[in-house]
């Protein structure tokens, strides 16, 4: 009987999954899927690890209202399978593991509680990722479960990183510039020690460009610095989301426009980044496609300000080695990527145009920075740090 | 009987001032004064252009109690001096021009309107600004007055710096990026052409660093992007004002810690900052003699936030020819822009450590990029603009 990993990375609209062969410290993937559209169209699709499909089902929206049930209908699509596999633990994206957690934990009851605490620091993301945990808690309360935090990567970043110019006293209550992303980041430059292994140790900047999107800058393979701070709002303009915004306008919106707060929140999450620029769609694929010069302004907007945040992180650096692409928008739009390195010349980064089109890990040599776009892998990240929590607890 | 320019600016807590002679386009200082401490601990002191005092005056607060007393007690003063001069206008420098003001304007009741109308863009300032302007109409109202704003010299920024990533009608209701300082950094642009002529056209940023703080990136001596956007509080770090910050911060601190967004404006403007950071003080020369690791903590984190804003105005431009310190911090601390500088050496900016000791206008040569220290003087620029506009009306 082989032992298997389970990994959960639950989203506010969908949990991605992913099932892996243990063999030793060597994981392989065995299935991969998710339950898309929680709440509106859900539907349950997976394939095996040679991309067979092994279910795409739909379901009725009231059957499917939260991620509490969508983990429910993974699991019980999932059991039968597990008859010739000896199920070892399951890991878990978590977005906010507060000042506490440097590194995964495995979760009991105290850990749980903590893990709650931090419900008012990510609002929209914190409890969507701990419903998946209390469902599996009830069906298999044998299992163990592991936390992976989006931003533990970053929380050995210096002081001068993980503060904004606030008083300390805020500092001290939890408003400190946390960064996300951190799973992802932590994979690539993995990938990395292996891909250039000369460099992987030098000055780094890695874009994570999906509809989420940030920029961590890199030394010695360590977080230094990230765009994302406080919340998953900040750094660049994203999908839906402002980036950067003067903390003004905030305060002008609510005190002299009337909005509410909350009314705010969702504008800045919601209507804003891509989208609010373009007034079209927050999906750059459906931008680049656009003949409209409002398109054209927002994906130069997003070009320019990932290109200010590498310059940003250069300086945090002294210098960039290698620039590193990865996410949906980093892998796969040589546009993109040229344009940012274009707004870079200056500074010595450069791409090869073929090796850009064909979208290749190495994309050439810049006068003094290389670029690269490398395949991110969350899900793996939180399969080796379960395997290692596990192993280390036997 | 010679002519002569008032020049009115008016802050917060203070209005500073200054007399020029007028022949023909050329403008001598003949009094430069101020009116500090409004409301606390009033005082009236001016010199004549040699550097003679001529007054030291100090005042019951009651007796000056906001800027309109201020103006009253300056012009008392004033009046007897003008004997022998004939005075022809008076310019002021007015906070916000909103989108409507590409240049300066002289001011007639429907102007006060407009200006009255941006009040809700710059509630601190704009008041302030416009009462000096109210009370002159009432002493004087025969005398032309000129209002020069700090917004006007970035009004002709490309789109892509003007917006946030924000909702098209949230740009079209004036939340913009209007950018401040405008003045300061029409002077020392015009002073650079002086200075620098081989370079003053190519690419260039210019630090104003006083107790405000903003960087301007310039092309062919025009602004490009400013760090300050829509309020003053934006970009770089400043004395009490925190500079860049999450927008999900200023949420946080009124959804989940209970503050009113007038006590979170009051904190970052007036609590935030070099303040904040050290809890110590605002003033970087208190902060530089200090020996506390606070203090050594603000320090940084202003010089490497100085050093990231110039990056990041060197990809907007592609490039860096001249790197231009002003104000206060720029003009004095020798210290604080070797810091700067030593962050931007891997984009080849240098100085001459004898030269920055001196506070030389040329600090040396970096590899790529030229250094300098030039003075501001914003009055100077308001009385040019407002002789320029007398000159036209006639």
């Amino acid at each position: 009987m082989t032992e298997a990993l389970f990994v959960v990375n639950a989203g506010s609209s969908s949990i991605k999954f992913k099932l892996f062969g243990v063999e030793g410290d060597h994981l392989s993937l065995m299935i991969g899927g998710a339950l898309d559209g929680i709440g509106s169209h859900p539907k349950l699709r997976a394939r095996d690890g040679d991309g067979a499909v092994m279910v795409d089902r739909a379901f009725e929206p009231a059957e499917i209202a939260n991620s509490a049930d969508a983990q429910h209908a993974i699991g019980d699509w999932l059991a039968p399978l597990l008859a010739e596999q000896r199920l070892i633990g399951i890991g878990h994206r978590v977005v906010h593991g507060g000042a506490t957690y440097h590194h995964p934990v495995l979760v009991d009851d105290a850990v749980l509680g903590t893990l709650e605490s931090f419900i008012p620091l990510a609002p929209l993301h914190q409890l969507t990722n701990l419903d998946p945990i209390r469902v599996i808690r009830q069906r298999r309360p044998d299992l163990p479960q592991v936390a992976c935090f989006d931003t533990a990567f970053h929380r050995d970043h210096p002081e001068i990183a993980d503060r904004f110019a606030l008083p300390r006293a805020l500092y001290d209550d939890g408003v400190r510039r946390y960064g996300f992303h951190g799973l992802s980041y932590e994979y690539v430059a993995s990938r990395f020690t292996e891909i250039a292994p000369d460099i992987a140790g030098g000055r780094v900047v890695i874009a994570h460009l999906g509809s989420g999107a940030s920029a961590c800058a890199l030394l010695g393979g360590r977080s230094m610095d990230c765009t994302m701070s406080f919340t998953a709002l900040d750094g660049l303009p994203m999908a839906t989301r402002c980036g950067s915004l003067d903390a003004g306008v905030v305060l002008h919106l609510i005190e002299q426009m009337g909005m509410s707060p909350a009314e705010v929140g969702h504008m800045l999450y919601h209507d804003s980044g891509l989208k609010g620029l373009s007034g079209i769609s927050g999906d750059i694929r459906e931008l680049l496609a656009s003949d409209a010069p409002e398109a054209a302004l927002a994906i130069d907007y997003f070009a320019l300000h990932v290109a200010q945040a590498v310059a940003r992180h250069a300086v945090t650096l002294g210098g960039l080695d290698a620039l590193i692409f990865t996410a949906g928008i980093g892998e796969h739009s040589p546009d993109v990527r040229a344009r940012i390195c274009a707004r870079l010349r200056f500074l010595g980064v450069g791409i090869d145009e073929g090796r850009n089109i064909t979208n290749e890990i190495d994309l050439g040599l810049g006068s003094t920075t290389r670029v690269f776009a490398i395949p991110t892998d969350e899900e793996l990240m939180i399969a080796r740090h379960t395997l290692r929590l596990l192993t280390m607890r036997q």
